[in-house]
């Protein structure tokens, strides 16, 4: 096992599959944790769960980026309050997707990881079961790998580590049931209420994802 | 000639490199200016010629981006006002680098490009007369346009225009006074006074630019 003493950011959401990220990496380097508010209908909430989280992992490092012009930019029912969240699968693309936003994680990421030496970057993105957002998307990581090899000092190295890309979401439970991913401190749902709505695409994404992995959701459902 | 009908994304620091390509672009798309405001030194200066230039300009859209994110990450005597503007030409990548600033100003150029239907963003950089930032190369911008196809929807279209990439700073100047860019509007030094220093490594190589393309800088400067 190679020592822990290089440094990775940890792209942390609050989410359940970032979380489970954090688990992975939690093992094999020393953390840094970024989370970014964008003016995301769950920003309040995300970042209470992420305060939450950095007193479970004890991070080395922590960022929290605020990225208002994704708000001002809208295009997403997840930034734009007038546009409705979606209880069922939508055909295409989603309107929940966010223009971009990983590829401006990512970037924020990139930066923060030049200037702290840090040689690693964990997303939590998936496309087995996800929504369809293009920047979830192997392809997508392996060209913003690149561009950031590209984009950066000569003696610069940081990679981009995927590890849920091609597990599926109850694979994902499992794994972090294993590693002792506190799901309890996690938040999913699309709304900010103060129990998850268990109805939104999110929502049931996940609900399904326990119950098939076997296991109860710690988090407290309002159905 | 095309019909002047799609809409192209022009990231605007102020700078003359920057106002150059929006003199390019508006002969050819529908215009729609994107600054960022990261905390840099120069913030406040930069968004008066911002304004200023969209006077002239009067693009159909405008976005103003704060990304302070930028100045918390630091790691850059341009954020980070406890470290000195160099005077001189420092070796290797200068202190004015900030990590992976051109990644995040196209991440959020590509957002707006694919929130608004624009099929370009035009972005100033320039490897001839360069300071030696690895966020200003043709490679870079290359696996960015990949990182962008990979990252958007499918019916979305965003390339980057780079259109200054292999042009000398005499013939950035040359090409702007052609086009009758607004240089008195810009801004390129790094400091923050009322008239440009002429002594950081910026301005002299911009006054040098003007001087070998035979023409009077119309900016005021200090010395």
């Amino acid at each position: 096992m190679a020592e822990k003493r290089d440094l990775a950011v940890i792209l942390l959401s609050s989410g359940m599959d970032s979380a489970v990220c954090a688990s992975i990496a939690n093992g094999h380097y020393r953390l840094a944790f970024l989370h970014v508010q964008y003016g995301q209908r769950t920003a309040r909430k995300e970042l209470e769960c992420f305060n939450k989280l950095c007193q479970f992992f004890q991070p080395e490092k922590v960022l929290i980026a605020e990225a208002p012009f994704l708000k001002k930019i809208g295009a997403s029912s997840l930034t734009d309050e007038s546009l409705p969240i979606p209880e069922t699968e939508e055909p295409g693309i989603p309107s929940t997707y966010v223009p971009f936003r990983n590829g401006i994680f990512l970037s924020i990421a990139t930066a923060w990881a030049e200037a702290i030496g840090a040689k690693k970057i964990f997303i939590g993105v998936n496309q087995v079961d996800f929504p369809g957002y293009p920047d979830c998307r192997d392809s997508f990581i392996r060209a913003f790998n690149q561009a950031i090899l590209e984009g950066t000092k000569p003696e610069t190295e940081i990679k981009i580590e995927a590890p849920l890309l091609y597990l599926s979401k109850r694979e994902i439970v499992s794994l972090g049931m294993k590693l002792g991913t506190p799901f309890e401190l996690t938040w999913s749902c699309y709304k900010e209420e103060k129990l998850a709505c268990g109805r939104c695409s999110s929502c049931k994404l996940r609900l399904k994802a326990f119950e098939e992995a076997g296991f109860k959701d710690p988090l407290r459902y309002a159905v």
